[in-house]
């Protein structure tokens, strides 16, 4: 029985339902005045330390997640097993100065799934340039005992004259909402193959090396001011044979090096490098639990939130993602305080493997919702409503990518109007973000979304950076996004009928 | 003899007189064409490595340097001693880290002028608030064998939204042409006082941690992103005890170690530091060389251009103060290449002690051209035309400070003229620009003048940082700087008369 004027309402809308504004200014009260953001930021960063899939560190804050999630009481909170992934790793010193022609000591961190020297090693430096096989004769015989820095790319090491820090300016957001190519592409075929070509010209490089019985390998890194990119790191799978050293190198220490060599000069570094591979347990898990809903038609239905809990290893991945996981857990932490009783199931995950190619959500959708590959569907496809990710920094929300899917712009649109004041020009565009965990549940046709964020600093100086620490996160933001995201978990649970879908796409072999 | 032409310009410039365009032409065609920046700033900052005032580093740019005047054609080059300085000091080992709760290396550089450990050490972390003395007893035989993080200002650590390196905009100039306040104010005796019982306490929180048997003491440090400011260094005077090992941390790093044990967590790191001292020769000197003067009554008579070669430790100084000493070097060498021959004596001065208190310049001045502290002033005084300075940095030349000089105004407005095409709105301030060596000339009442720049990146990145590094250099602002300075100078040169002057000061006592 709808009264005259919401019927009304209804229609005007297209078919988005009335909103439930009680229960969405609890959501803002509890978000904004009791925050736990703070809180929680510490623990995953500052306290678990580097997240690296399968490390004691993502271990730390997994289990924290889940004992936290428990305390909350959510159900079923676990760490739930997805399947093989490989080593874990960390590294436990990492120690890089230059001796000669004088002391100074250098920014680097051993990249990932590198290994060790025996102790504090000391040699001279080579520089070489490989860029294909052709070059790999001029070096033969010459790199025994060196330590052998890679000249790479010369990355831009020269002031900037643009902030740091950034957010979406009105224009931005025009672009964003009118055209399709802006930002955020998928990867071209093309440049796919030039990845792919890369990389066994890299695995080529690394065992030429290893072959030469060089000491030390040290690749020059993208960043400046300290500021340090870490790459991909080795490989990761069981089985890989153990590897040696490798240094990522600041920019300009690393520049330092190769125009002190270009002078004709003898140089020196020493290091200490140890490492270690956790072997013994290779496969790999999400942190799941649920609140359970409350409405006996609708709580076998399901509503996810989501966001990857593992990081990188040069620092505490504090925008990449403990923002993404921060703001997750906020967003159910304000779900149970309010009291609010969700009509559908929530369930949150926070993922492992994505930075090694969203593994943990692509296998936790292949083995719950379906097979992108096949398209097989299990039963629970017809069950979720909509999964709902953050993955973009610490940047507050400024609106929705809609990966194409046009239905549900009327029901974005009507969730984004009652936040016009925490939400600088709510914007909606139809077009499709990559790179992050929604993508898993959009390639079996499900409503998978993420949310389009002010960059502030993730492409200066967080994203994938030695600098990647809780100074990094804007709590504002975060407080921001955590309401923002817990309101639409909410209305997703009390929407009369589950999200509009796209078509099933058709499958895509791997 | 001068032609009616002549006369006109003459009286309508008021008393500045014309200029020799041809030789100015020489000048930028050199500057600009055959430009030995990169060379130059290749040598003093990567080959010589920090330089710190009778540091090796020092040493090697001054020999340098003198070896290049030579090569060039100056006479006399030299390092010419002006008195006690202290103790030399450089380090040879800096390594710290964080062990538990997990591994984490940290950015961190050893407080100039203090100790090493005994090798590789670990402790437990202590953080310690010391406001004043009334706050030791709470720590008073708590200490022993710590790792102490001293708690100082909580600076800001966050994004920031506004860039790095900048340029002086025309309404900054135009606030520098009409005000006498803005910016480069001299301390005032508050401030002074202030500092002086700040240095006073510090050196009180020194002994008390000595007394308590500290392993090691860590200082947070401004700034961000990997980028670390150094402060002033322990104590460099010869025969003062030696002092125990401190590291001066980056903000963030020091922030973790606060949170964790503000949580109550306990907290380890280990270090391994070794500095050296060197006592046999406390006295330091300047660089010093000269191109002296083609014109027979005015060869006497002295143009001086300068710039401290001494450094902080942290980084290669490249910006404080390579740059200015690069600049000074590229226009001696500009107008020997030109085979111009200055009418009055040129004469170049790279001076040492400038960051400890232009002690460089201070006492060369001294025993040159007169006393500051009685007025008493020895011949040369008479002699001196002018002195350039040029130490803010790597920014291009934008006006000149006149030091409240206000009869040098139409002769510099007249030889920026010619460079309007390379400075954007040459801008003359009557103000004082301060924390320099020109300061030494300003204080005996001769003319000395230092540029004004743009900022670039030195507020936000580079003065006194450890990334004071060669990338931080933009080569086509030094060409810039070396081509105007070596036209001032040789403007200079040949003027018919000295720099008008300001009225002798009244003494100065210190």
């Amino acid at each position: 029985m709808v009264p005259f004027l919401l019927t009304f309402l209804f229609h005007a809308a297209g078919f988005a339902q009335k909103l439930d504004m009680k229960a969405l200014d609890k959501i803002r009260q509890e978000g904004m005045s009791n925050s736990q953001v703070e809180a929680i930021a510490h623990q995953l960063t500052d306290v678990s330390g580097p997240r690296l899939t399968n490390s004691p560190g993502f271990q730390r804050a997994a289990e924290w997640s889940v004992g936290k999630l428990t305390e909350w009481g959510l159900q079923n909170a676990r760490l739930d097993e997805w399947g093989e992934f490989g080593n874990g790793w960390q590294f436990e010193k990492s120690y890089l100065a230059m001796t000669q022609p004088y002391y100074m000591p250098f920014i680097a961190i051993p990249k990932a799934w590198t290994g060790s020297t025996p102790g504090l090693i000391s040699g001279d430096v080579a520089v070489v340039e490989l860029n294909n096989e052709s070059d790999f004769a001029r070096y033969t015989g010459k790199l025994k005992g060196k330590i052998v820095l890679v000249k790479g790319e010369d990355f831009d090491a020269g002031p900037t004259f643009k902030p740091d820090a950034v957010r979406l300016t009105h224009e931005d957001l025009d672009k964003l909402t009118n055209s399709e190519t802006f930002g955020g592409q998928r990867f071209s075929p093309e440049m796919l193959e030039r990845y792919r070509l890369m990389r066994n010209f890299r695995t080529k490089v690394d065992s030429f090396l290893k072959a030469e019985e060089i000491q030390l390998e040290l690749i020059r890194r993208n960043g400046r001011h300290g500021t340090l990119f870490t790459s991909n790191g080795a490989s990761f799978q069981a089985g890989t044979p153990d590897p040696g050293p490798a240094f990522e190198l600041s920019n300009e220490h690393a520049g330092l090096l190769q125009r002190l060599k270009n002078s004709g000069m003898e140089v020196k570094v020493e290091a200490d490098v140890k490492t270690r591979f956790f072997k013994e347990k290779t496969k790999a898990a999400n942190v799941i639990a649920e609140i359970p809903g409350s409405d006996r038609k609708l709580a076998d239905e399901i509503v996810m939130l989501g966001a990857h809990l593992d990081s990188w290893h040069g620092a505490t991945g504090a925008t990449d993602n403990a923002a993404g996981s921060i703001v997750m857990l906020e967003a159910v932490r304000i779900l149970q305080a309010t009291g609010l009783k969700p009509k559908r199931t929530v369930r949150i995950a926070l993922w492992s493997g994505e930075e090694q190619g969203i593994y943990g959500s692509r296998n936790y959708v292949k083995k719950t919702f379906g097979d992108a590959e096949r398209m097989m569907l299990h039963p629970d496809h017809e069950k979720l409503s909509a999964y709902y990710n953050i993955d973009n920094g610490t940047g507050r929300i400024r609106g929705v990518y809609l990966q194409g899917n046009e239905a549900v712009r009327p029901i974005f649109k009507k969730w984004l109007e009652p936040f016009g004041d925490i939400i600088d020009q709510p914007t909606l565009t139809s077009r499709n973000t990559g790179g992050t965990d929604h993508l898993s549940f959009d390639a079996v046709g499900l409503p998978g979304f993420q949310f389009i964020q002010d960059g502030i600093e993730y492409g200066s100086r967080t994203h994938h950076t030695n600098q990647d620490l809780y100074e990094r996160l804007v709590m504002d933001d975060l407080r921001q996004m955590a309401v923002i995201v817990a309101s639409f978990v909410y209305n997703t649970a009390q929407m009369d009928k589950k999200m509009p879908r796209k078509e099933l796409p058709k499958p895509v072999a791997r």
